[in-house]
């Protein structure tokens, strides 16, 4: 049954649904009837079964969304500035990071929740400018809609993990708030008047991201921050052992801060070469 | 080799990647260098292999994003209007139908073409508010930002079907321009005022679309419009027999739209009964 599950009036529900039948139209606006409606769409999620058989717990994300990330990519790649555009956009970077080191201080946990929250947002923006793009022009994307939206996604994935260790406080909501709504402006903007140099800024966020993951885990090393068991849905996305900590945790969300540099960095290197991004076929999957 | 292979000078570049090595850094801002830096990041895209064995062809989607349409769905049913946001609803779209019916009269691949356009915005805009909120609030999804994102990227591939079968001229190209304009900033609008009007709205957009397509299978069917053999992309995505033509083209496009039309009405149902998305699983891959 698709029957939303909400009030536990379950059986007269499927009664309703039953009688309901083929107008789909309720006799009044009322919510009981609503529900009727409900089962009319005979919308029903497929239940999911984990590798081990066991019904996959995520409405989120699915099975085949989830990796192994490659640790094994090198962190210290960096991308040395020569244009104007390069330079202005490292400088961006870098005033943007005094605050925040300010900010924050040692709090590294909240630090990552409260920077995963902006993490996410370029990868959304530049996916639906190329989505609208692709079909004014009648164009395909080379797979680059694709691959920024899976940014955001993964970004997103890395919120909804470090939320299970820190939570927010309501003024730190507030910020979020109020960062989110000049950050997505900001970088419409950019995207629009420059992608290479939208691309360029988030290559270098990354690259800060990378530095910030590796102080956390200097901390955590330390004994600073206590090494608590890894939350069961940074298990199931990176496919990690049972018992992984939040050390593990941080080193493959460092991993994936360091994919989405390159691929970042390699985004506007095709814009700088004259290029759009169809041109060369997206990193899809690329963790 | 990552290196976008667009000048040819491949031998040279791969020197010049092996040589620049460990800062990235190109020694001027000029093309040439500009192409090491692109093999620097050393990304490059997996050769995708297809089931049969060939090379997959497409960058604009993958081999799992391929499916069978499962054309037996019911494709009468209707949400009947009761509230008055819903009768608002039906009566924006049936008002939206006339000047279109007049517009493209029996061109039926042109219309589906020029529609495309239009309904590939609703699910960007919906997944992308979702997603933001989803960040600014700390909140899980239930998988509704993807699901709307995966709407979005099967009418893009409607899009990208159509295309190939009906050539747009040059005050069609204009006209889709300024038509996306007004309804992705409309359809913003009125997701962020009434997610429950938006949602309903697509769902009588869909519940129209099918409608058209079943006039363009007449059409087909009594010989008006010739009934060529299936794109190549077409015969990929729904995973057609080679043998296809445009009428299983159009079958399985009208099926998805009554798929799209069971996802819509499902969210507005949901809203209605004062619930946010999350509260009821996404339909993920329903097709
Ligand atoms: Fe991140
Ligand atoms: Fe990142
Ligand atoms: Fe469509
Ligand atoms: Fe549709």
């Amino acid at each position: 049954k698709s029957t939303l599950a909400l009030g536990g009036r379950k059986e007269e529900e499927e009664r309703e649904a039953a009688a309901g039948g083929a107008t789909g139209a309720p006799a009044s606006g009322g919510g009981k009837d609503e529900k009727t409606i409900v089962s009319y769409w005979g919308i029903q999620p497929p239940k999911v079964i984990k590798e081990d058989g066991t019904e996959w717990k995520w409405n989120c994300f699915r099975p085949w969304e989830t990796y192994t990330a490659d640790t094994s990519i090198d962190l210290t790649k960096h991308h040395a500035p020569t244009t104007f555009l390069d330079k202005l956009a490292l400088y961006t970077v870098k005033a943007l990071r005094w605050p925040t080191d300010v900010f924050f201080q040692r709090r590294y946990g909240c630090r990552a929740m409260m920077l995963e929250t902006v993490a996410a947002v370029p990868g959304m923006v530049g996916g639906m400018l190329l989505h609208c793009k692709s079909l004014r022009r009648f164009e395909h994307s080379g797979g680059w809609i694709r691959a920024l939206l899976e940014e955001a996604e993964n970004e997103r994935m890395h919120l909804m993990t470090f939320m299970e260790v820190s939570q927010p406080r309501w003024y730190e909501r507030a910020i979020v708030v109020a960062v989110q709504v000049v950050f997505f402006n900001a970088y419409f903007l950019a995207y629009i008047l420059s992608p290479k140099f939208a691309h360029r800024v988030v290559g270098y966020l990354e690259e800060e991201a990378i530095h910030s993951y590796t102080e956390f885990l200097k901390e955590l090393d330390k004994g600073n921050i206590k090494n608590v068991p890894a939350p069961a849905i940074a298990i199931d996305y990176w496919r990690m052992s049972p018992n992984a900590t939040l050390r593990d945790v941080v080193e493959v969300v460092r991993a994936d801060e360091a994919h989405h540099r390159d691929v970042n960095h390699f985004a506007s290197d095709i814009h700088y070469q004259g290029h759009e991004l169809k041109a060369a076929p997206a990193p899809i999957g690329y963790h």
